[in-house]
Parts: structure tokens; C-alpha cells; sequence
């Protein structure tokens, strides 16, 4: 059985169109909840089992699976499907290396970048938007995709920042045109499509 | 082939801990580089082909693997050992969550702390030292491993936080007695001990 806690627009819409894309939305109990918003707004909502009432949160038979980059992973080993990477492919460590990528250096240094900090130990230890930007375009030229010919789970996930903050896109080809790629699937307007329909929902309750 | 760029007593060394836990050093070629370090001493290394400088990184048959949380799951998933958590399990899940939540959440924290970094963002991100250490402390009560009964890579990636910045073990006996757990195997040991021939060695060259 797996459960999954969702608050619609939120860090967990990468997950529903992560389940969208593998085609295995019906498998799963997607249960919308309430949080904090940014700005504040909203509580934590006790039907969320997250320690922190955070969202995405996934339940698998009574394991909680917490974090994005963990969530995604787990989802694309159990099962098949184009979006992951099979232990024993040779893309195994670029696929393993970006997801970690984004939670270790990107969600920091943007972060840092909208909450204004700026501080030497920052560029020291996560670096900046720049050297971000850098590996981004780096890994994207003679590339459509981070790993290469294929729309990956990893594309989903980096990208979702950008799909969040369009501000930050940069005015870097090769950064600029795997977003449009990225956004020009049929799963955005999937998700916009069953966003629209929870939040509908949610309202009229 | 696997190569492995290390700096002696820095991130990287839990990733030589690990090695030496599964049993499997001599099966990797570990190179020596220079990189900066805390302090602004030193240089990013030519030798090192990561894009930034950083350690640790491994290159398997050709491919990068960056971030230690991606290299731990990327070793314990190439080869058996009890460090690890096969895809499958029903530990699966809570093992990637641990790696993530280090890298994610961990790493900021500590970061913000050392630096000095307060800012109300912060909190409503990532929150702070008193939240992850109640995450720990609520994994590590009744249970002498994050996972259970048995040391897995998840407690050598959380600890090393520990052991390198002692003054941030809390007054919670849970957690201080699984960083001394910890601390006992064999491992910090023969850690010790091939760090100091490393570094012997790079200073007589
Ligand atoms: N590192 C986590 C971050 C999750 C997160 O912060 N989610 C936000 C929604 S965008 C949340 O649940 N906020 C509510 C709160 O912080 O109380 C991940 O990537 O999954
Ligand atoms: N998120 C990375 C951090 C790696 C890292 O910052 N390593 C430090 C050594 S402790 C480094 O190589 N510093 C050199 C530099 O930043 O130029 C990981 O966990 O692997």
C-alpha cells in the first residue's frame, strides 16, 4: 500500500507529476493535507504523518519515505519504468549524483539567494548561483537531458525549481531551453489538471 | 574500475570508513588531491577531476559520482554488505530517507550554525539544531541504530557530523550513546591509522 501526503503547489507537485509521468497515479492513495505555506499561512495538519507536518511525505507499508531526492528514488527502483536509472547502468551514479545534488547544494543556494543571505562560508562550502548555473550548463550542452537522450526523474526534479521560481532561469541556452523541453511534456498539464480538480475539491468541502 | 579522490580528514574520510566497513579498500584506487580547506589553506587540485575541487569523488568505469550521500547508496548498492539496504527491503525506504535528510536538511543546519547564520528562513525551511536533534533522538530511542539493531551507512554518514564537530553532540543520552556506539567499531581505528600513513606519506613526497 502506498500512501502519499500532498499539499497541492507545493514541493509535492513534483512527486504527483513524478507518478503522472510512471504512469502509476491510480496506484497510489494521494492524500491532500494542510501545512505552512510560505508567508506563513496555514498550520500543520494532523493527518500528515511527517514529524514535521512538511510535505511530500510517502507511507509504504507503514515506512515513512521523507525527502524529495529519497522519494523520487525509491519510486523509480520499485518500479520500472523510463523515468529512473537501474542499479548496474552505467547512468546509475550521474542519475544518483544529481538527485543528491539538488538537495545538498541547489534547494541551499537557492534558498540563500531568495532569503537574501549572502555570506563567505556560503560561497566557501554550497558555492553560489553561478558555479549552479555552471554545472547545469555544463551537463546540458550536446545534451537535451541531464543524462542524456532521455527525460529522467533527475530532469523532473532539478527543473521543478525553475518551474517554481521562473525568475531564476538564466540567460543561458542550453539552462533556458531544457526547461522549456521539460515544461512542453504532457504531464504540466496533467498536473495542473489534477491540481485544479484537489484544490476544487478541497474548497467545496 | 573504481578511483576515489580523498583529502585525509575531511568529508571524504567517511566514505574511506566506509571502504574499510564493507571490506572492500583494496578493490578501490585512492588518490590523494589537495583542495581548499576550512581556513582558505590550499589549492583545488588539477588531479581532481570534480568540477568544483571538492572531495569526495568517485569515478567508476569512466562515470563521476558526486556527493557523499550519492556515493554511499552507490557503493552499498554495487556490492553486498550488511553497510547497506537492498532495493526491496522493507528498510529500503527509511535508509534512503536517512542519506537524504543528511544532505538536505543535516548539512544546512550545521552549516547555519557554525557560520552564524539566523535567519527566521531558515527556520521555516530547514528549521533547526533542536529539530534534528529531536528527529534523532525519536529514531534512536529504543533502538540502538538508526535503522534498528544494526550499524548500516546511514549511521556512518549521520555520525560523521559527530565526530567531526564533537561539541555539537547534545545532552540526550540517546544520541550520545550512539555517537560513542559509533565510535567504538574497529573502523575509527583502522580510519585513524590509514589516514596517518596518508598523510606521512603526501608529506615525505
Ligand atoms: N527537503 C524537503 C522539503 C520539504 C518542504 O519543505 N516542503 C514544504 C512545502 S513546499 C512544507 O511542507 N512546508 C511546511 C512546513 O515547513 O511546515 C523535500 O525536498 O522534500
Ligand atoms: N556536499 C558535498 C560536500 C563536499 C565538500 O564540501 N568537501 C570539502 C571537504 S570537507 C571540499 O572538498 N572542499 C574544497 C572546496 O570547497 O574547494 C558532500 O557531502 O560530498
Amino acid at each position: 500500500m502506498l500512501t502519499f501526503y500532498h499539499g497541492p503547489h507545493t514541493r509535492s507537485s513534483r512527486i504527483v507529476r513524478l507518478l503522472i509521468e510512471m504512469d502509476i497515479l491510480e496506484q497510489v492513495d494521494v492524500r491532500v493535507v494542510g501545512l505552512v505555506r510560505r508567508g506563513g499561512e496555514g498550520a500543520p495538519d494532523p493527518a500528515n504523518p511527517h514529524p514535521e507536518g512538511k510535505v511530500p511525505l510517502l507511507v509504504h507499508d507503514g515506512e515513512m519515505i521523507r525527502e524529495s531526492n529519497a522519494i523520487i528514488l525509491y519510486l523509480t527502483d520499485l518500479f520500472d519504468s523510463p523515468l529512473g536509472v537501474p542499479v548496474g547502468d552505467p547512468l546509475r551514479g550521474p542519475y544518483l549524483s544529481w538527485l543528491a545534488y539538488y538537495g545538498n547544494v541547489m534547494e541551499p543556494v537557492l534558498f540563500c539567494s531568495f532569503a537574501g543571505i549572502d555570506h563567505p562560508a556560503m560561497q566557501a562550502t554550497f558555492r553560489g548561483l553561478d558555479e549552479m548555473y555552471a554545472r547545469l550548463a555544463e551537463a546540458l550542452t550536446d545534451r537535451p537531458y541531464l543524462l542524456g537522450d532521455r527525460f529522467s526523474a533527475a530532469d523532473l526534479l532539478l527543473v521543478s525549481a525553475f518551474t517554481f521560481a521562473p525568475q531564476l532561469v538564466p540567460d543561458i541556452p542550453a539552462i533556458r531551453n531544457w526547461v522549456d523541453r521539460c515544461g512542453d511534456r504532457p504531464s504540466t498539464a496533467k498536473l495542473e489538471h489534477f491540481e485544479s480538480r484537489l484544490t476544487g475539491n478541497s474548497a467545496a468541502e
